[in-house]
């Protein structure tokens, strides 16, 4: 069983999502595709939020999973298309512009190619403006198919789709490394969920046994275990199920109330 | 066929749907888990609407369906997590706050079990605010895989998942109870849907052939068959698909005009 | 591999998707049926975007698909439901209101069925507000059950569906037609999608090698190839991946500057 699990910034009022998964689906039959939608609700064009939500979900999914990310504000130009192999046997496809940035930094990538050969896309000349539908998604297919000739083996094509290179010259998105010193950490705001929950880029693991507490704005808030340690309608700040630091709201949402965005200063302090 | 049939209020901008279905996915290999979204757009923490939504989806499924449903504000704290066990061969997973208000008051319960065997979750240590993707997903996944080894029997599986429970103790919402008169029956908006129908918790059932108006705000309202039976931009009342009354605007929507919200009052009163 | 493609006006927050395909799922066991939603977030009874999104989806699906839409102001009235088959082997379900203008103008109609049996229902009284989960998704789930039997041959069930209606008797929307002159042509917004990008209703198949300029509002634009072609945040013009004259913003939403609408005019010009 491959999954081919999809996050783009498409939204859901159009059908562009549905247009990739029904190349895909041509590709496979008489087989089926098997889809997991990551999201579609990236806002246009956030490659930090796409990268993020992406790196977040690869240890959720079991391997040989094809991982098709398209957020795309380069398409057309000379940006390259690209594939993924991972050490951990995990594919991932879609523009070289940053999205992988995770996935560069895990230090697990086996392979890598340009996407070159238009034998593996839907038409010789794909659009200008949507090689999610005419290149990403036909290659995606593509390598689900032949990872599900041969369960628990790389993709034999992988080198077919294109060029050799080298894993180090892939863009890297410039991501806020937090300031560790041995009173506190300088981190930042990196991503805010549906919740209005601020998740930091400050890692739990960095905190051992110490407790601790985050300044955001003006306020101060002690560390926490659980959502439900606060009071309601209370700020409250914890690791959460990610291991990030995060601000949250019993019952509400921390950004409407903190007002705070993406990029945004959060202070960790040791007591 | 097993389907697996997910509620929450996890919305769809994040990847926390896409990290339980990958949960599941990986405990089904190498077959395929089956899913269904109810709804991933339950206002946040909104236990009444889920309830609504899931109580009124079930008679529209295949028996031997395994829902999860995950709206929990007090994950973390020392609310139970539960699977239950119906007459009807369905299977609910989540937390016991009143999610399962519905299925409990349909009388249908068979068995619960405290979800307290570890060894039915994706860690051992779950994560204090993501129970959802460390042991609802993973106890589903289970029972899903479960069910589908042998067809058509109960989930060999239950009693291992925990202790059993006393289904009488399980967590109910308080929910309103429309007050029925010979000549009229005084209730409350439950739920508001997508196109902005105010539906009411009064049956459609206890109207028999009757004809009636209802009252909602300053309007008064004759009870119709279809939207369509109305004029354009006008409000009728009619029995929805799901049986209960409701008003509706022709061509709009019903709550954007007459500004009302859930559990305000709706009068139903016979010609 | 049948693909049952959904269309409807539902949105996300209710469970009136998850009911179709409880119902349909149910029709299928022991079997599954294969879903890809195209879209639900179809404006609330806008014809014109249900009748754009679904017939610029169906290239890129494989044959033998079954679409399902519904987007259905008329429901519990005198209008028919209906069931398609088309020259390419693919099957429409929905209801007789233009919701398939694009199908009936591609001229590939082979017939066409009043669905009037209701030995295909979900039950023989179908609620008058939700024929889509008592009519056309049980209908759907048929012809898909029936088109996975025998592979790659036409649903046999299809004339017992109900009576045999004339194509030419199918309700079509007064879709906008482009006045085309030597020098220029006249055209109007017809859809605009999440990006916030005009598409107009000019094909880019009738621009040849010409170059050309489009005038929306006050603002005069070049036509181009990509996205990437012109500067951050300036307006561009061109030839979308559908075929379609657009004008879209360069790291921005074209409709939030222009503040433009469907039916509003677009000028092309060749230069």
């Amino acid at each position: 069983m491959t999954i081919i699990a999809l996050i783009t910034d498409f939204g859901g009022k159009d059908n562009y999502v549905a247009l990739m998964k029904g190349v895909i689906a041509g590709i496979y039959q008489p087989e089926r595709p098997f889809f997991i939608d990551i999201t579609h609700e990236i806002p246009p064009q956030n490659l930090f939020a796409a990268n993020y939500c992406l790196t977040n979900a690869v240890a959720y999914f079991p391997e040989y999973t094809v991982y098709v990310a398209v957020v795309d504000p380069g398409v057309g130009s000379q940006r390259r298309g690209i594939a993924i192999e991972t050490e951990e046997n995990n594919y991932f496809v879609g523009p070289d512009n940053g999205l992988f940035t995770g996935i560069i930094e895990s230090g697990t990538i086996k392979r890598v190619v340009e996407l070159t050969n238009p034998q593996y896309w839907r038409v010789s000349q794909p659009s200008a403006t949507f090689h999610g539908r005419d290149i990403f998604a036909p290659v995606a297919a593509h390598l689900g198919v032949c990872l599900e000739r041969i369960p628990l083996s790389p993709a034999s094509i992988f080198w077919n789709l294109g060029r050799e290179i080298a894993p180090d010259s892939l863009i890297k998105l410039p991501i806020n490394q937090p300031e560790i010193s041995p009173t506190a950490i300088k981190g930042t705001i990196q991503y805010i969920d549906h919740f209005g929950n601020l998740i930091s880029n400050i890692s739990g693991a960095s905190l051992g046994d110490k407790s601790w507490r985050v300044k955001v704005g003006e306020k101060v808030i002690a560390g926490q275990k659980t959502y439900s340690s606060g009071e309601n309608n209370a700020l409250i700040a914890l690791v959460n199920s990610e291991g990030w630091v995060e601000v949250a709201l019993n019952g509400g949402s921390a950004q409407e109330q903190l007002k705070l965005s993406i990029g945004d200063n959060i202070l960790l302090q040791f007591n």
